[in-house]
C-alpha cells in the first residue's frame, strides 16, 4: 500500500490578511480531503507579495506531499501566484489556447471590450495539466515538481469547488491509491464537563490509535470526535462503532447524539416518545428556551407555546404567581421558580412546565449578582428547583441557563 | 518614528485542519490589527501535534515581529501550545496562583469536582505577562523572546476577543508608534435593499477615494463600510465623519446605527425615548422576537414580557382571540394577526403590541405555503397588519420575520 499522503493548503490574497473575508476555502478543502483519507497538516494565508508568496511556496514544498494553492490567478497586477512559483521552478509560462478562446468568447458575449490584462488568466505552466474553469475565466493547473504535487486553483469558492470536484479529488483518489478512507463522527454529551469527560475516559484516550479520539468543548456542549482510517467505509464504520460503544458503556448517561444532532432535537424526540407536552415560563431567558424548541420541525406536537414573564407584573397577572411568594421570597428564588413552572404548565395545559428566573446582568437584582439563576421543572412524577451561578456576560448567562434547562429535561426524560 | 511592525497569526487546532470550523479568529484579529496600523503577513493553522507546532513556531518567529497564537491552552492532553514553545525556548512553565484560584473557585461555584487536568489551564511561562481570562479558565500570556513579541490566547473566540481588547491591542498600540492609522466604520441600514442603496449613492461610490466605500449585504441587513487612512486617529475620524454625513443626508431615513449597533438596540433606544412599552404575541417566531429584545441590557424598561402562542389553543385561551376570527379567517390571516397584537398589548399592559403568525415550514399549513407570514402592530396612533412571503428554510423564515418586525417598529418609531 502506498504511503499516507499529507497536504497543505496555501491561500494567496491580501484581503484575507486584512480580515475582509474568512478563509472558508481552506475549511471546505480540508473537509473534502479528510473524506478521501488525506491528512491536512497546515493551512497558510499569504498576501499578494511576490517575495513572500515565493518563500511560502518553498516552505510548503519542503514539508507537504500535496500543496493546494488557492487565489492569485486573476487578471490584476497583484495576482502573483504564477510568477512566484516560476521564481522557484523556472517553469515556462505559456498561453493556453482553449482557455484564451473561452475568455474572448465571454467578452464577445457580454459585448464588452476585453482589457489586455485578461489574457493573463489563460496563462499556464508548460507541461501542467490545465483544469478547465466551468464558471469563471482563470484556468486551474495541476503539476508535479520535485516529487511534490501542486494544484493551483482560483480563490473564487464556486470556481475552486468545481475544479476540486472535477479534477483534484479524482486525481488524488487515484494517486493516493485509496487504500484508506477516513470516517469521522462526533459524539455529543450533556451534563458533563470536558475535563470530567476526559478524566472518565483517560485510559481510552491515552491508548487511542485508530480511531483517534479528540475531546472538544463547543457551544453545542462537550463532544468527542472519533476519526477512523480503514480500507473500506464498512471497516471504518465498524472501528468507530466499536469505540463508540466502549465510550458509551462508560459515560452513556450523558450521551445524547452524534454529529449534527442538537440537544433540543433530542429533548424534543424524547418528549414525543413519552408523549408529553411542555411549556416554559421565562424571565431572564426572555423566550430563548421556547424559541430553540420551536426552531425544531415538529415542535408543534410537544410545545403549544410559552410565557415570557420578564417583569414581575406579568408573573403576577398572567402567570398568577401568588403575591405572598413574591413578597416573602422575591422573584429570584426557588419558590418563585417552582410556582412559575407549575402555573405555566396549567395555563398552557402541558404535562411539563419549566421556568427560568434570575439575573442576566450586567447589574445585580434584588441583591443577587449577575449569573444567579433558578430553574424549576414541574411534572406529575415530581418537581425540581435548582439554583445555578453562570459566568460570562448577559448573553452568555442567558444561553447557559437555557442550555442547562435542556440538560435538566434530558436527565428527566432519559 | 518606529519601524512598521508586521504580525503573524498562528492557530493551533486539528479541528481547523479537519474543516470542522473556519479560522474566523484569524479574520477578526487581522481586522483588529489593521485598524491599529499593523500589517499581517501570514495566517497559519497547525494541528495538535507537538513537533509540527514547534516547527511552525520556529518559522513564524523567524519571519514576523509579532506572533499571535490562538488555541492549544485548554485542559486536555492534545492542548500542546505551551509545551511546543517550551521546546524552542526552554522557558520555565509555572502555575499562576491567581489563575489557579479562579479555576478552583469556578468549580466550587458550580459545585462540581475539579479534575486534575484543569490545573494545566493556570500554567504560564515564568516571566511572561499573564492576561486574565474574564469569561473562561485558560490564562493568556504575552512575552518577548529573541526580540519578537509573542501572544498566547485561547481559541474560544469570546475569550480571545476579550484578551485582545484588554491587553494585546493596547500593548501593540503602545509599542508600534504607527504613523498611519486605518479607521473603519460600518453604517447600518434597515428597510432598504442593497441595490437601491447603491443606486441612491451611485455618484458618491463612483468617486470614492479616502475613505473607501463598500456596500455590503449581511444577515444584519444592508451596510456600508467606510475605511479611511490618515496620519492620526482624529484625522481619520474626521474623514469618515464627513463622508458619513454626506451619505446620511441622502439615505438617513434608513440609517439606524454604526458598527456593532444592532437594530434591536436601536428599536429599544427609540422605545425608551418615546417612553413606550412593547409586548409580542409570537406564533411561528416562537419567542425569538422577545428574546432578541430582552438580550439587550435595559430591556426591562420597555418589555415586560411576551406570549408565545404557537398552538391555536394558546391563541384562544391565553390571548383570548375570538373563535369566530379563527374560524372565519384562520390563524394565518391579517385578522388573527391584528387581534393577537391588540390582545397581547392589553394582556401585558403595553403601549405597543406586535404579533407574528404564519408558516415556518417545512410543511404548509391551512393551505398556506412555508414563508407566508402576517405581522401586525397595535398602538394608539393606529394599527398595521401586513402579509409577507419569506424565502429560505424554517429557521431563515423565522429570522426574517423577526427582522422584519424590528424594521416595522423602526419605521414606526423613527
Amino acid at each position: 500500500m502506498k504511503k499516507n499522503l499529507n497536504a497543505e493548503i496555501v491561500a494567496v490574497g491580501t484581503e484575507l490578511l486584512l480580515g475582509q473575508i474568512a478563509n472558508t476555502n481552506a475549511q471546505w478543502i480540508s473537509e473534502t480531503l479528510a473524506s478521501i483519507g488525506i491528512d491536512v497538516h497546515h493551512h497558510v494565508v499569504v498576501g499578494d507579495n511576490l517575495r513572500r508568496v515565493e518563500e511560502q511556496f518553498r516552505i510548503s514544498g519542503n514539508r507537504a506531499d500535496i500543496i493546494i494553492v488557492t487565489g492569485g490567478l486573476g487578471p490584476t497586477d497583484d495576482d502573483l501566484t504564477r510568477e512566484a512559483f516560476q521564481q522557484i521552478t523556472g517553469m515556462e509560462i505559456i498561453e493556453h489556447e482553449p482557455a484564451m478562446k473561452k475568455i474572448e468568447a465571454f467578452f464577445q458575449k457580454q459585448n464588452t471590450v476585453m482589457t489586455p490584462n485578461n489574457r493573463k488568466q489563460a496563462r499556464v505552466f508548460a507541461g501542467s495539466d490545465v483544469i478547465e474553469n466551468q464558471t469563471g475565466m482563470a484556468s486551474g493547473m495541476s503539476l508535479s515538481y520535485a516529487d511534490k504535487m501542486w494544484f493551483f486553483l482560483p480563490g473564487v469558492p464556486r470556481e475552486m469547488k468545481q475544479m476540486m470536484a472535477d479534477s483534484v479529488v479524482p486525481h488524488l483518489q487515484h494517486i493516493s491509491g485509496q487504500e484508506t478512507v477516513i470516517k469521522s463522527t462526533m459524539l455529543r454529551f450533556a451534563g458533563i464537563g470536558e475535563s470530567t469527560l476526559e478524566h472518565e475516559l483517560q485510559d481510552i484516550i491515552r491508548h487511542q490509535m485508530n480511531p483517534t479520539i479528540a475531546p472538544l468543548a463547543q457551544n453545542k456542549g462537550v463532544g468527542i470526535r472519533l476519526t477512523a482510517k480503514a480500507a473500506t467505509n464498512e471497516e471504518a464504520a465498524e472501528l468507530i462503532g466499536r469505540k463508540k460503544k466502549e465510550i458509551i458503556d462508560r459515560v452513556g448517561r450523558h450521551y445524547y447524539g452524534a454529529d449534527d444532532q442538537t440537544l433540543e432535537e433530542k429533548v424534543l424526540a424524547l418528549l414525543k416518545q413519552a408523549n408529553k407536552s411542555i411549556g416554559a415560563a421565562e424571565s431572564l431567558t426572555g423566550g430563548m428556551f421556547t424559541d430553540k424548541l420551536i426552531a425544531v420541525p415538529g415542535a408543534s406536537d410537544v410545545c403549544p407555546g410559552g410565557i415570557v414573564c420578564y417583569d414581575t407584573k406579568v408573573k403576577e397577572n398572567v402567570l398568577q404567581i401568588p403575591q405572598n411568594i413574591i413578597h416573602q421570597y422575591g422573584t429570584i428564588s426557588k419558590e418563585c421558580a417552582a410556582a412559575m413552572a407549575e402555573n405555566t404548565s396549567s395555563l398552557l395545559d402541558t404535562d411539563i412546565g419549566i421556568s427560568f428566573t434570575g439575573v442576566a446582568g450586567p447589574d445585580s437584582v434584588e441583591g443577587y449578582e449577575a449569573g444567579t439563576v433558578y430553574i424549576a421543572l414541574h411534572h406529575k412524577s415530581g418537581n425540581l428547583a435548582r439554583k445555578f451561578s453562570f459566568s460570562g456576560d448577559r448573553q452568555a448567562i442567558r444561553k447557559r441557563a437555557v442550555r442547562k434547562g435542556f440538560e435538566l429535561l434530558f436527565d428527566l426524560l432519559n
